[in-house]
């Protein structure tokens, strides 16, 4: 895997959300071989730890010619992330582009206990 | 009934939400033998159980000739989808184009015990 | 008054929603015998009976040529609905166009004791 | 015919456009009887006299329960104004809301010989 | 084929245009037997004999299970046209959902020599 | 101050909501002299009187040339209100076109104890 | 009238467009007394003189009780603007808010000789 | 630091809500040096003290050649104004423009025990 | 090079427009190593030849990890369709995502002497 | 001046268009010493050279804090690429927040003889 960096988190003490959106994600369907095409959401609350904006979009970019379904991609990123930065608070939301004329959303979230 | 399929959640102990929007169903109008035209919005929160989106797409197929009523199909595709995957909870959220100068929106939830 | 037609709930145990919208409602400003024109929203929860949309886009048009102000318009359509079809719980929204450079919204609500 | 009058071109010897745009026309459909709901736009060049706003609305206003089709009222529309105010050129774009699921759009146009 | 009827240009000395737009096009995919969904626009400029909605309207559902290809579709249905009402122009727009990530829209025009 | 005139509530025993929206407010800033610009709105739920639209037009048109701060203005027309028709509860949402390259929003709300 | 103030043309032998939109334009109804609102836009190619915005945006404030026409608006600031920097090409162009329910706009353009 | 200046505030009893947007903020990224744009909004409930708009102005473009990253400026500004305005509650939200193919927004907020 | 299929044109007499539009492109910046995302659209009057869809599909998705800037990629793409179908007329338009601030729009035109 | 370096143009025979569009432009206004911000559009038709986007970037940035009018920003950059690239046409507009309620737009050609 890719490495997400991390940088201090400049204001510890508060409760803030930042949140990244990347318009430009793209994997492979496993089933058919084809590009899947979606925007990633990253809403959270640091704790002590911010994700690094840059190594983020690498991150992002290992997924390119990986083979992976929306639900496992969701689910793996928010468990990449909270590994990486544990939040106390986070939530990815993915949202793709029309398959079959459907569309789909997937919704995870995390909150440290 | 065209067959449901489902795979299996890939992260079954998280509580995450999963959203399928199909803006190309179409019916009959029982009523006038005239095709209704909508867009039904699965949302649900799998328990051991995803819909498979292909196989989902065919059922939906499956209602373009049959003649059923705006408020029947959106407790029907509930009732049917609850049954096939048996989710933590399940929305039905479908909208109609313009008949008689009115359009119309049905809503339609389920909550596991 | 116009008949408005009911016809059995398809699924009387479930509590769900049903959205009706009319862009296309006039009537009459009693004080200036000026035409009104707004947009109509029911939105109920059916108990036994649901409203039949063609006998509702008649009781609309029966407004056509009627005098009668935009916050009695509005009591009025619930009153009637509430009625006709004893809801568990319904909501009725009158939108208006501009008059005199403002425009106006009414929101009324029932709910089932 | 409700009268509709006119004022003098404040500018008589400049080719200017003046447009005015009704969003809130209706006339009654003479197969069904039911109302149809309309856009109506008047673009003109001016010669001797321009269109009085007043009076123009209630030339609007005399259609509301006539009987007469989307074709017919546009051209009667262009014929009626162009007799008024002799303008050097007119238009009428009549666009129509939803009727069966279709929607429609006249445009009919004048120029002084 | 489905008769297209027409009604007598009310107005046959003017050179004026006539826009009708079907967003609930459906027909069926030959290749793949899954339904096309698309958006029929009709822009024509009468002779004498204008296009009756009623019978338009059914024209197009009696393509509902009809396997023919986009660029097909467009094409035939100005030829129909055509030949039912023998306008002065006349020009079909067929706007298509998203297939394989694609959407894809065909104009095809006809002037009367 | 212009008279705020009241009529009674054709339905004083159900809360029921009451918006106006007047995009075209407009009043003078004290320290520069300069026109103001912005959208009032007023969102109630009556009692036993309601807020007659054309003399509250008035009323609105009385700050034309008032020198008055945003601040100001929003809690006085806050009072006004409140004052003249003792409602259940009421909130003034001003919202102000940019001003030195920013744009400002007031909300404030008055409950009956 | 108020004065309006020009500079000289920073590139005077290249013909190109100048547009400034003003969207806070208000003058008072001379029939009603009532204020009217709307958005005011310049066009021009200036020759050797560009409009001061300054003093453009008094020019305009100085009609905010003067009582005028559209039409004549719209002429008049069009005469006023090209006596005063005398371009090689300007159009104005003035759009109105709803008044009777229709809105109305005017565009009017000079051309030197 | 540019001085941020404070007036009282005209209704101090009420809980009110006053936000303020700047659509043109800029800084520079500490990392490459190159210019930051984001839109910053203040949303406050004042105490005893209301924000002035031209310093706050001046605060804003106080950043505009200084290196600073978007979770610093954020709770910077949230920690400068509650320090100079004393509100009963304050939230500051950042929303920056496309940078690597990603953009942020970042949400603080602070509350008056 | 991916094999682009054609088909035969079902109506080669007539002068008729096709557009296929491609929100979801991708390719590799040559400089950075970093993927490019855009909209390709091909607008082409037909010969005797039609592009097959399916085929341009595998024909884009060739690029996904090849390094080409947009003005070549723009320019390849027009070379490559022209001589597969031989088209009377063909325009490429590819619209970019932002990159450095900016973002780019490319349009490359043939027309058959 | 900063470099605006060129790349050779891969399709030199052919007449096609580039636009690059910076809608993060920021200058001072020579008057007040107040930022402006706007949209600055580049289109031209490239001869023997097209211009490199990083270089035209920073390129933009070197007027961060220098004080230069509208008209002059926009027929200077105008007059610095032409003589950079050489093209075939070129236009440049730009579009401006709003100062003082208002906003402008300039737009100014190219052509080579």
């Amino acid at each position: 895997m890719v490495d997400i960096e991390t940088f201090e988190n400049p204001k510890p003490g508060r409760r803030y959300e930042i949140t990244h959106v990347n318009p430009e994600f793209t994997s492979v369907c496993p089933k058919t071989g084809l590009p899947d095409f979606g925007t990633i959401t990253i809403k959270y609350i640091p704790d002590k730890l911010c994700l690094e904006l840059k190594a983020l979009k690498y991150y992002f970019i290992s997924y390119r010619n990986q083979g992976i379904f929306y639900e496992a991609i969701t689910n793996k990123i928010l468990d990449n992330l909270v590994e990486v930065c544990s939040p106390l608070e986070m939530e990815i939301i993915s949202e793709w582009t029309t398959r079959g004329g459907m569309n789909s959303v997937i919704r995870a979230k995390y909150e440290k206990e």
